[in-house]
């Protein structure tokens, strides 16, 4: 049969240009969250196909990647359906499998447990332009922590990682589910009501604010509840700082919102903007929902100025780990858009800080071996030097292999003739 | 659904102690092979199903996860076999996307191309204890050269990097696919007959020289055929010195072994060992045979003295990339047993060097927030100041909080109180 030169369709091979950026990426992340004192652990990139089904995934649980049973356990004669012929299925997020990993070893970990994950996921979308079927994701979670000391360390370590690889005046996005359910309760929308509001809510830098206000009307809303819930947002909106804005909703909401999820975020932004380690902003966002249900107490995002979308977020979860193991775990995580930040590196013309000098040693064709072993000793006492040297035959086009090598970084040459 | 703690059956969680050890080993090995002027690639965990099943990986081919088709491509209805329901497969090895790597962006890659990977492979394998069924290989491959020199710089990389992991006294066995062949035409085997000559003669080390006469007997071999082939294994038992070993072999077998497999072999034991970067011996061993029958030239292995089995091996297999692109490119490649050597490190407790120092602040319950402020501000002097600090609520048994955070590696604590 033929093979196929191209990979799997809607992945991709990483040529050693960007493999060096993310590389470098990578361990300026690594060396970054160690010192906040996260660790690093790693999970099968399998899970058993049951615990992606759990309905914590959302959307995602529809573009699983699915492993088919393998031996005796696999008959396609009597299978009806997808279940009965896969048994395990490709992660789509590091959340889960962290759940998981966290249930199954807890008893090995101390409290509260750091979390440091890099890894790949699959999502079975529609392949795309910039949008791949496998990508890495990068997360930093702390459990058993139910203080905020989590959100503290967690929005401290990531913003001073991504100030580290050169990005300034970004802003991180917070805001709180708690003060997105006082704000619709306080408007006159019933419980069972937020999902679908806030599902609107979420479209607000899209559609703006009389887009909502259109969506919500149409989905049948009451005006009442629609003026006094916009009306809202509208006495935000110059209320960016923290402070500021929690104490304007405390004094609006009143009974609907609880002192201590005002205090909570004081408290946090007065930490965060006493330690910061990088140039941004931290602003309060009102609007801000973030997808997944999973979220039970402070959101927050990563906003670019160079980027439309937001570049990583995270949030509170406390009910999540109950889910294998009967008993809730405190848990917050913040999870930095990996590929994002590579594809703005790229864009930008990144170039890796402090890389080695880099040597090409051009070798006659026919050269003794002889003298090669010595052309081997020199190569050896530059590479313990910190050089970083390509021992190579030089082709008959010498001047055109320079000009390759110059364009793979190398801007010297050693050059080794038969005589 | 209950949902399951276990990772899938075979493959496992991996705890931060582990994975420090597996991250720094990552790292020496990327620094090391990148001074040899080595790139990284990454190619997609995943691949077309036909290209795994080309037989380039030979009993590897029966262990593949496969992926279910999706949406409309599957029919389980109409499905007769597998082949029917999966149309992608997970790779069980980095030489087969490798050279599917190269076909595809050969355009944009220099020659010759160095290529350094890291990364999972799958294997649907019984599971048993110390075998997972996901695991990680890390190649070097050198694309596009024919002369000895991709030998030499492979050997002489590979060999630096597991001195740098503080292995001492191991061995480079060292063989070539066409001195295995001159040695069995010499004694009478017909070349049909080599593949299974072979196969019993890898066992030499298992089974001994009597057990491989009595398996050759056994499959009908002719007994001249057999005393002569053994009486040349026997001749060469104390000449270990490639030089010495391939300059016996060409006086012996005269015509049936090329003058340039002997003088290449002797230049590249020359070259390797005037440039050694860590004390190992480079060995002839006759007896080397590597399973894989995609190899053409030169073989080798590492042998650890702690370590029954080998740890790494590779060798040249210049008619691979010819599967893919229908012209032939000369190709090398070493690879190390990544698990095998980090769980040498972990039995023998190696110590990461040059760690930072891991200062745990420990923060009683109710400090007040403003106060928490100077806290994280010292935290982040220390953190700038290159230590790793680790900022946690007080319990109330605070020694034993002291001893679990001692046993993760904090030696020092500073502690801070309400008043």
């Amino acid at each position: 049969m033929a093979l196929s030169k191209k990979p799997v369709n809607g992945m991709k091979d990483i040529l050693p240009a960007e493999m060096e950026i993310r590389d470098y990426v990578t361990s300026v992340i690594k060396d970054t969250y160690r010192s906040f004192g996260f660790t690093p652990i790693e999970t099968p990139c399998m899970e058993n196909i049951a615990n992606l089904s759990s309905k914590q995934g959302g959307e995602n649980e529809k573009l699983i990647f699915k492993v088919l049973k393998r031996g005796e356990k696999l008959n396609l004669e009597t299978a009806k359906e997808e279940a009965d012929v896969v048994d395990f299925g490709m992660r789509y997020d590091l959340t889960v499998p962290l759940s998981r990993f966290y249930s199954n070893n807890a008893n090995n970990l101390p409290t509260p447990f750091k979390a440091l994950q890099i890894g790949s996921v699959w999502r079975a979308d529609r392949p795309q332009r910039g949008r791949y079927r496998q990508f890495t994701q990068c997360d930093i979670d702390i459990l058993g922590e139910p203080s905020n000391l989590a959100e503290i360390e967690l929005i401290t370590a990531t913003t001073t990682t991504i100030g580290r690889l050169g990005f300034k005046n970004f802003e991180i996005r917070i805001n709180e589910r708690r003060i997105l359910k006082a704000m619709a309760a306080y408007s006159g929308f019933t419980e069972d009501q937020y999902d679908s509001v806030f599902i609107t809510l979420d479209k607000m830098d899209k559609i703006g604010v009389d887009g909502v206000a259109e969506e919500l009307e149409k989905d049948g809303y009451a005006k009442e509840s629609i003026d006094k819930y916009l009306g809202l947002f509208k006495l935000l909106e110059d209320k960016k700082d923290v402070a500021e804005g929690v104490a304007f909703l405390a004094d609006t909401l009143g009974e609907y919102l609880d002192p201590e999820v005002v205090n909570n975020m004081k408290e946090i932004a007065a930490a965060v903007n006493a330690t910061k380690a990088a140039e941004f902003t931290l602003v309060f966002d009102p609007t801000l929902v973030r997808g997944m249900s999973y979220y039970t107490g402070t959101i927050f995002e990563i906003a670019m100025p160079e980027l439309g979308a937001a570049c990583g977020g995270g949030g509170r979860y406390d009910k999540m780990i109950g889910k294998f193991t009967g008993n809730d775990v405190p848990a917050c995580g913040f999870s930095i858009g990996f590929e994002r930040i590579i594809l703005l590196l790229m864009e930008n013309g990144f170039k890796i800080p402090e890389s080695p000098k880099k040597v090409a040693y051009l070798v006659e064709k026919g050269y003794p071996a002889d003298k090669l072993v010595e052309v081997m000793k020199q190569a050896k006492e530059a590479r313990e030097n910190g050089q970083q040297v390509l021992v190579v035959r030089m082709n008959k086009n010498k001047k055109f292999q320079k000009e390759q090598l110059n364009k793979e970084g190398y801007e010297e040459f050693v050059e080794f003739f038969n005589r």
